[in-house]
């Protein structure tokens, strides 16, 4: 059961850390946009419309990098295809 | 009992690292954006409500980011599947 | 007894790097943000009610990151599940 | 099957930090380019077309990036050459 | 008596480290918040009930952090659960 | 087949890693440049020619640098002369 | 007396690492405090007594918190419960 | 073949990571030319022909630096002396 | 003598860096506030006499953060409880 | 012909990382100076000509450095007496 | 002679370090002090005495701390009592 | 043959790291000189003889630093004293 | 001769990082200094003298820590209290 | 012959290492002199001779560090007290 204990870990560590240091890049860059929003608002009120939809299009867009990482997390948790092949493989010895 | 050992050492290390290393981001995403706030607020008192509406959505979408840390070391601490294989094939045996 | 001290090892050293490092994003964020309300204050004195108000949402919101770490080294410490079984099964021995 | 675990452990790690480390960068990016573009928008409202236009432009580039990550993270998951060697010589040995 | 040794060693190194690094993030930000606040009251000198007073409450919040960091510090050196496992199971023996 | 193994396992390592950080350089080099053009677009939107024209020239120079890596991802993964040669040898023995 | 001879050598680095690295923080926002102080001072003389008293406040809640990494030491070297233990256990042999 | 394989996973390793750090340095370095271009560009429109000329003689200088770093991977992947000495070598046995 | 050399050596690492190393915060601080009492001086030189007094309170603050460190540092050399505790030991043996 | 792996494996990482390493100063620095020539040249376009010498003179000696960096990454490749010395050692032997 | 040489080698290295790395603190924070002194001087010529005499004052006050960096390096390398105590013992063996 | 190759390699890769991280600082340092330089040009045309010798007396200053490092790495690979001893040793054995 | 080997090589290390570290910060102060004094002569040429005698006496000040910096490194090469002790005790062995 | 091995080994590092990390502190505080002389000529074109000689007299008092790092590599390389004891050594044996 040695190697499977490893393919455990290295999923488990590897999950961790991907959404854990993978969501401080979009956390940074949309306190950045939605700090420059607020500036932005103060400003100039009247363009308050376009800075909003402007705005949640560029927060859809940082956050689908967040996604990624989650993406590959949980992948790596609940649809690991290397994980699938060593139970496959345990059950048929 | 070696190899769960490790799986569960693994799953508290990374539980805890996420969580802890994941915060930073959103945090500091947070602080910048409230701190703008206030100072967009200071400048143009008039415009506080569609300031504080953009502010709220936008903290919602950061702390989004800290959410899925927290759920990673919450599915790594409660509902491992690795974990869950573990104990399994331990009671199997 | 050896697995055991190996899991009460690591539940003790990521309890405390968890709280150690999960709190320094935090308390940057309050420092922040409570620096600016008060550049705030002193720049647009009638507005000081808005400002409170919006701080300590704020804060708020940055406290919930300090505590989801807070929480993760409290469950780490007192209601640690890869401990309990640890325990569970050296009784039932 | 030792060598097979270690092919999959540094497939499913690497597949992890490349897209973990790899969308710091792009999200970082996105995030300066939305914040200009607001401020862009606050100093010039009349020229939101060309500004909007340019940014998803600029947007778009800079996504790519985070896509090779992502490319690369997928192809080292679901279409590892070496993994599929691998499979192939224990499948007919 | 090996595995309390090591049980001993992770609790005074944890408590010392979460401790000293846990008390940076709070310092750095009540040194932020005070010189802030000097700042305001010399721009402003008449709002200075209201400056000191938020002042106060920003800082009772920065605190709380690193109150959060001793009080984990002092139940690892003083109530520390796994220690007292040992103990017990020690006596027992 | 030890040796392939540690060729294939550095393939794998040296390609996630070449485009992971490889892309970090590109992205923020084009965030920045697209947030200038965006500036120079709000200060000068008579130029918006010669701006949008230099701004594509030097995005695709930028461009370059992160296809170069990706370039060296790519044959590592898929014609490597080292495994090549080695999966030759493997066949001839 | 190996295990004893580890827990003194852990509270010795730990002593000292706690004082060392825990008052670099308290050290950088003290000297942050009084340098604004001294710019406040400077723009603002007439507030002189009020900047002073929140200049004073300020500096204790700071060093507070070098104060609790010098407790933490203290305890350490001349408190330490277990190195007790260990002495008294070694006495009891 | 062991001596082979080190000599192939070192050039490996290193013709990636030449590639992948030595092309951050140019990236930023023509995201900087680029980006000050465009600001020059908007401040002084009627130079655009000499800043355009300088732009991209700056450009082919910086981006030699990058293919330096390609050059050396190729060299490293495809004319690598040390292997062809080892190959012949091997051959010659 | 193997475990006093242990905690001899420990001692002599531990006081070196702590001093070496707790020096740094408090020499930036107080070069900071050294600064600014200077700038202060050349913009108000009237007020020399509160700025001079606030000065030197604030350096004698400052100056007990390097005070604890060279303490911890000193009692680590000279009287150091743990080496005592073993050179009884030693000599009683 | 252990030895002589380890001077091919030495040199072929040096190479590279001299390279890769070495080319990131002088890229920042070309960066650099290429981008304030071309601020220089939209504040004062009637000084072009001595600007634009300077600057050149001004690359080719940065460029300088990174040709060192090249130069040595060639030598240790292509003309290593090092591995020259060993494979002369073992043709007589 | 063994243990002695490890204090000898402790000694050492950390005499070393600690004036190595203990001096760059003082040495940045004198070339601050420095630097405003002359900044000052230039702004209000009128008010040299003062600022030299206050310039003084504090470089002394920095001097100190890099002087007990100093003080410990010495003690270590010539009034170690670790290493009285090993050749005392070494003699009357 | 052993000690020669240790030598061998170290020499190799001081030689390379020597040239390699050595030339940053020269690169970083000539760019900023030759920025200054342009800057001034553009605010001062008519001094241009002056800010020209100024800034190749510098050059030549600076390049000096690079030089000294380029010399290192050449006595380390052509004139080694230690090589040259451990080939005369090994020749008269 | 095996210790004494240790101590030499731990006194050519120490003595060469201790210079070469201790250097770094005396140089980027005195930089500092030298910069800011010519800034104060370009703004104020009648106060040449007093500016010039202060900026010799602070380069003196930073320039003593080098020198303790350097007498530390010169007394580990040829005044090494360690290494004499080991000399005479192989030669009176 | 190992120890002599290890002494030039040692020597070697810690020359190149002294040299190429001691030369980057000067470098980039001259490259900072140079800059700041260039700004302050084309500011006060008139007090060009004091600048000129400040300048001269600063770049060499900076360029004396990176002199004592290159004289410390010198000493090790070819006037090493440990290295000369080492050869004297081995002849007399």
């Amino acid at each position: 059961m040695d190697s499977m204990t490893i393919i455990a870990v290295a999923s488990i560590v590897i999950a961790g850390l991907t959404t854990g240091f993978g969501c401080m890049g979009p956390a940074f860059a949309e306190g950045r946009a939605v700090a420059t929003a607020l500036t932005a608002l103060a400003q100039q009120p009247d363009a308050s419309a376009t800075i909003t939809r402007t705005l949640f299009v560029g927060l859809a867009m940082i956050e689908s990098t967040a996604i990624y990482c989650f993406v590959v997390s949980m992948i790596l948790i609940f649809a690991n295809p290397f994980w699938n092949f060593a139970i496959a493989q345990a059950a048929g010895k």
